[in-house]
């Protein structure tokens, strides 16, 4: 008996998102469920929260920045941060928001395609043309993407999924919500997992 | 052959340092080392990254008393989180200072009473006699205690540790260090595992 979707919520800039990227599919197939793969905009989160990006902050950012490698290596995901970070991530969201138009489970192949662009492989992912070309390497049509970005209801999408995510509490990334419950960070798989499990604990 | 200790930085009012308060001995035992607690003025370190207690922060306020509760049902530890929180944990981490003076093991002992205490038993832990009680329950010279919280050699021993604490780059709590390598949180118990089994990954 399937239960409800699972809400995945991330950021394109979150390293930790980017991770959970990887896993979420298989973890919730393991307990018969679905995900719905929500990107947001953490830089218009953090208008509301107060938040700042993790490079930024004294100490922490060190921190930070050796916590991601050693994350990506703990759970066996290559990861080589960006030049340029965090950049944003609006038109690969929008990209991500327009394929789950077309299709839920190809949108997550072309949303793990760009993270794997922007956090692996160092390419853009800010530019149209560049979503683009990813989008058409995940077996998208070029020019149907570059429609689908300019679409004012595809933007509204977007918009509406950050003034929910902000409605139900999300304040980082990833930030995957079960049955109302709600766990904040690849380090609470653990518990997501044990979640599934049990029904709560 | 064991390697140097395991440097276990944390603050009285963390629930996350007071769950792996319950872990660290011994998980380090398990790998052959032994571990030197330093209590530490999460308040003081605050001032210098510009951090500030979780319960205060928009929306990752609300999720972290959830996810207080939560964590130490998943780790297996009781917790009630205290009326009035945070609170000073000066005399507490003076306490433990001291002990650390006279014996090491019992210095844990006192340091595990005193957590369990405030964040468990709803004991108060800020005046010197509530911790001279506490003390004296976990087997040390009440007299004593009381004279060693008004010791100016054991303030300084704290005034230290925080500064310490601050050039390593210590930003939160619990903050574990294995050789140079640094691990914050309880939730990178699994890393820090992985780390000791492996001497590094």
């Amino acid at each position: 008996m399937a239960g409800a979707p699972i809400e995945f919520h991330f950021d394109f800039n979150s390293p930790y998102g980017y991770i959970a990227a990887h896993k979420i599919d298989a973890l919730a197939a393991k307990y018969g469920r679905t995900v719905d793969w929500r990107p947001v905009l953490l830089g218009a989160i953090f208008k509301v929260t107060g938040g700042a990006p993790l490079p930024d902050l004294p100490l922490k950012g060190e921190y930070s920045k050796r916590d991601f490698a050693r994350s990506a290596r703990f759970h066996g995901v290559a990861i080589n941060m960006p030049a340029k970070f965090p950049f944003s991530p609006v038109a690969a969201s929008r990209a991500v928001w327009w394929a789950k138009g077309q299709n839920e489970a190809k949108a997550h192949a072309l949303a793990l395609a760009l993270f794997q662009a922007a956090l692996r492989d160092g390419k853009d992912v800010t530019a149209p043309d560049s979503v683009a070309d990813i989008a058409a390497a995940s077996g998208f049509d070029r020019a149907a993407v570059l429609a689908g970005l300019n679409d004012g209801a595809v933007k509204q999408k977007l918009v509406d999924a950050v003034d929910a995510a902000i409605r139900e509490g999300v304040f980082g990334s990833p930030y995957v919500v079960v049955d109302g419950e709600p766990f904040w960070g690849m380090d609470r798989f653990d518990q997501l997992e044990r979640w599934l499990a049990t029904g709560g604990f």
